[in-house]
């Protein structure tokens, strides 16, 4: 704004009159900051359920580690991180354990990599919008900077078997959280993380190690990681036949759809909030794609009559979120604001038309259509299917 | 290891007997984890020091914004973001104020920078190696995903009028540190960042607002920024001429040495710590450079005698921190460990007898040199001046 005066942000506030807080050992966010997680426990549990990252209060692409989102089938475990071992056994030459001092000598890799619940946007296939933010109806969406050993260097140590096709995780949480993964994907960019956003993982991520398999449904990356056994042929957890098939019209469920689809959400603004008045806006949003780096974000702002490419903040990275960002005008008239991704083996982000049709309407996972936020001439944004 | 019985591990632990803890809303670390910055006070105060991150037990680039790297003048002080103002006057044609809601409409960037203060490594001009870890040594050094303003938008939106060069900025503690700063700079890469990886600053950086100049002393980038005066010449703080000046041999001061230089250290293995026995190791460092991008990193394992390049965990950004890693095979004898940085400009990180040589033993800031780790034949890793 235009200073009326100078002189008056010349006087002095109250907390310069003062020597402020000492060093602290390990710093807290400011007690003025009250974002938080939002939580939904399947009823009569507390431990399992999700909550979603706030992402209409964020920006940049890496989520602060005390706001990734959460995904726990019987609660977070605590573990001694001494006590802790991992097996690999099955078809292998030498079944192999390690603990977290061990695993630690190895080589480690770095990667910046989001993590998708495949249920993520799931409400999107509800008949009517559902009135939330961006983060109540995506966030089970995050990204940080993972470090630790790929799958790939223990595997060859203890000795694939030729019949070896597939493997099998499990988790150390009191659901045995287990999932069946082909043997390819270990292979190639799978990471025993150890690290996330530079510090040991937290315990709501897998404390002291997970899975994680870039660009796969968020399930996969099995937390508290705790087996691997290599077999010949998936095993049929619980967790991949009661969770996680995709149930088409003539009664047929997939299983085993692991990449997420090349996707894209406005964050600002978000569905709850309320624009101040015509004027200059941002908008900001995140894409990311199971399948690589994403190549352009276009953004509508007429309900898709019309497009222009958003500009996509460096570092563009496979596998991770890309945050884009666009000026708009806004006149103050109604309007539709929507987000399309193109991702670098070419596949777009589909209308959500395109996604429901065909799929059964107990379908809920790998929702990736375009999220379109309306706007009113209040100012009121809410969530359209346009 | 060896699994001597793959049947031990099928036993269930006791943490996987019962449901776990619950979903939170804003997540911690694991109470096993007890790293802690390094904090020292300046003595009779308990605000105005600095603490360091501890460098040797993190991995990646990324800095957990709980640890930081800190350096106060008066402590941190307390400010409702409502009520803090950010004001641009001097030889501008509009002065103008800012407060967070205002400045949070504005184009946003995101980017991943270092910052480290002109002081960090100051211990190495000692003419005795002190016994201390990575951490202790080097860590008034982090880096962070910050996203802001950047500065030009704003002294634009103010108009600068032709006589302007420099402007001060001043910050809201209660030591109102100042720096005076080269308005070439504000107009290049400088932001007033309002997030610090994903969410609002924290209070140790400068919340609500800070500025932030990509790639120099970390003094300039003045926290809980209030004020930013544009003038004609640099003003002479009290915080640039009783500090940051670098004395040389004939008496002259040199000031305003702004940019920091080409550097890298190994932070595994590290001083304090002790080997596991002979073995294959990785050896695993940072390198950074305030004039852009890291090209190379070469290690050591004979105290400089022979060099080999080390790998450089992509993403390898301008004025970031660069992960480098190199597999190690320690045979047990004593070894001196060394990294050295070359920057996209083709500056190469000097040794620590060319750093010290030409300056006064008063000189305490932008020190540089190569870190040497001995290691003794039974693992002890130490600082020493190779």
């Amino acid at each position: 704004m235009r200073a009326q005066s100078s002189s008056a942000q010349q006087d002095v506030p109250a907390w310069m009159k003062a020597p402020g807080a000492s060093l602290r050992g390990y710093g807290e966010r400011s007690p003025y900051e009250k974002i938080e997680r939002l939580a939904s426990s399947v009823p009569g549990t507390t431990g399992s359920g999700s909550s979603r990252t706030p992402l209409e209060h964020l920006e940049g692409i890496i989520t602060p580690s005390s706001l990734h989102f959460e995904r726990h089938h019987s609660g977070v475990p605590d573990i001694p991180p001494d006590a802790h071992r991992l097996l690999i056994h099955g078809l292998v030459d030498r079944p192999l354990i390690f603990d977290l001092a061990s695993l630690s000598r190895y080589p480690l890799v770095s990667r910046i990599h989001f993590i998708e619940c495949s249920g993520n946007s799931g409400g999107l296939y509800a008949a009517a919008p559902a009135q939330q933010s961006a983060g109540a109806l995506h966030g089970l969406l995050s990204c940080s900077e993972w470090t630790g050993v790929p799958l790939g260097t223990l595997l060859q140590e203890a000795g694939v078997l030729p019949a070896a096709r597939w493997l099998v995780a499990e988790g150390g949480d009191a659901a045995a959280m287990s999932r069946s993964i082909p043997l390819d994907k270990a292979l190639d960019d799978a990471l025993i993380a150890i690290y996330q956003n530079g510090e040991r993982l937290r315990p709501e991520n897998g404390y002291p190690m997970r899975l994680l398999l870039p660009g796969w449904e968020g399930n996969t990356s099995v937390k508290w990681l705790r087996r691997i056994k290599v077999t010949d042929a998936p095993v049929m957890t619980k967790d991949e036949t009661s969770k996680y098939t995709d149930l088409a019209l003539d009664g047929i469920a997939r299983q085993f759809t692991f990449p997420m689809g090349v996707k894209s959400i406005i964050t600002s603004p978000s569905g709850g909030l309320t624009m101040q008045g015509p004027g200059l806006y941002q908008i900001s949003g995140l894409a990311w794609s199971g399948a690589g780096r994403i190549r352009r974000v276009d953004v509508s702002a007429d309900g898709g009559a019309t497009w222009a490419p958003a500009a996509l903040s460096a570092p563009v990275l496979s596998k991770a979120l890309t945050r884009f960002r666009m000026a708009w005008q806004w006149s103050g008239a109604p309007a539709v604001l929507m987000s399309r991704a193109v991702d670098e083996t070419g596949a777009v982000q589909p209308p959500r038309k395109a996604v429901v049709e065909g799929r059964s309407p107990a379908y809920r996972y790998h929702y990736n259509g375009i999220q379109s936020w309306g706007v009113t001439a209040a100012g009121e944004v809410s969530n359209v299917y346009a």
